[in-house]
């Protein structure tokens, strides 16, 4: 595959309805993208992927480098082969700002893809952890309500992310959607919410291109419905 | 790209919403498929893919052989390179019936997209030709409601088309869309009703990856709303 084109794995919405039990190897991820996120089997942590190395951070606040890749599942997973098209630095005060930053970047891209690294010290970060299904066919609300969330304060690491345009909604999720590993690769998350310390390096790309591979031979798979929960995805991925 | 994978240049949304000025080469899509369907600039015409030829199915009845792909633009169009895996006979009496027909050739594929291609003699078929936008960014509701409609008897041709999984509507048309075209490429279009004369070939295979190219420096893609209207799609191409 390319530079900065999207590969996805399954879909959003068969996370929502539990879609968990099966899933392809990491390692067929990994040929399709050296940035992303994503979650494990029976969603038991939270996925992300830098710079060609995957880290499964969990609830109890640890943190696992798979050294496998063949050996480990995801049922759901998104990647790029990241190639940044722009650099800057800002100062970035919550979602909000990033959201507006991005935009001004990328005023043309209001119906595409962005990736999006973040490198730097950070004054506050908040991320939550899915501690996983507690029965196959759990949904992603139930599994999310479990959820741990940790509060971290000036920690350097890294965050990545994409932003996906509103027409994805289900497939996967409108808006920003993003990770954080501090630089220990010790402790991080899905984020809820974060502040820079200063200045902090951020690099990103346009992604024009589209790539899904549906779940074959999973009978979980098949016999979702798959109905577009909009609200249900933004309470739990947002 | 290898067999029985989706290629999608932009999304049908962008069609509801008039986005039709700009596109990409057809020598693009065929790059990509041997068999499909879509529309041409301005959405003057119906186009099929059969066996890597392109065919315009203009509303005034007539067929244009596109001789020179690299020099006419689609702004949207799914093909596939297809290889079935399911090769069967059958009556088939409408749509339902179709319908009722691959679910039972396909019971894995609920979530999944299939490629079908019909051979044979049709008692009746009733099509419908775009005749195109009146100015830019005219939708593709207003550009339908003067569509022209044809009925053919007894016609010796082939219908190619995809069943999308619901979940794509928006991006590409939920359940069964497909086009027609008679041996002597003569005449053809979108089809509203269809009934086979006896038994026809079917073809078919199961689609479980999906390839999306989105239009760059295109500022109506870029300005567009793409909300979805799944009962405008179905209306307009149900």
């Amino acid at each position: 595959m390319a530079h900065n084109e999207v590969f996805q794995y399954s879909i959003i919405s068969a996370l929502m309805d539990g879609v968990a039990s099966h899933g392809t190897a990491i390692s067929n991820i990994l040929a399709h993208g050296d940035h992303g996120l994503g979650t494990f089997k029976n969603m038991f942590g939270e996925m992300i992927v830098l710079d060609g190395v995957v880290y499964q951070m969990k609830s109890d606040g640890t943190v696992e480098l798979i050294e496998s890749p063949a050996d480990v599942i995801t049922p759901f997973a998104t990647v790029t082969r990241f190639q940044p098209t722009t650099h800057t630095k800002a100062t970035i005060r919550g979602k909000q700002d990033l959201k507006d930053l991005l935009t001004g970047l990328f005023p043309s891209a209001r119906n595409h893809f962005l990736a999006i690294r973040m490198d730097g010290v950070f004054k506050s970060i908040n991320v939550r952890t899915a501690g996983g299904q507690q029965s196959p066919r759990e949904g992603m609300t139930a599994v999310a309500g479990r959820q741990t969330v940790h509060t971290f304060g000036s920690v350097r690491g890294t965050i990545f992310g994409f932003r996906a345009p509103d027409y994805m909604m289900g497939i996967n999720v409108a808006g920003d959607h993003m990770h954080f590993i501090d630089d220990g690769r010790k402790e991080g998350g899905h984020i809820l919410a974060f502040e820079t310390e200063g200045e902090i390096e951020v690099a990103a790309a346009q992604l024009s291109n589209f790539h899904l591979e549906l779940p074959t031979e999973d009978d979980e798979f098949n016999e979702a419905a798959l109905v577009k929960d909009a609200e249900g995805i933004h309470a739990v991925e947002g």
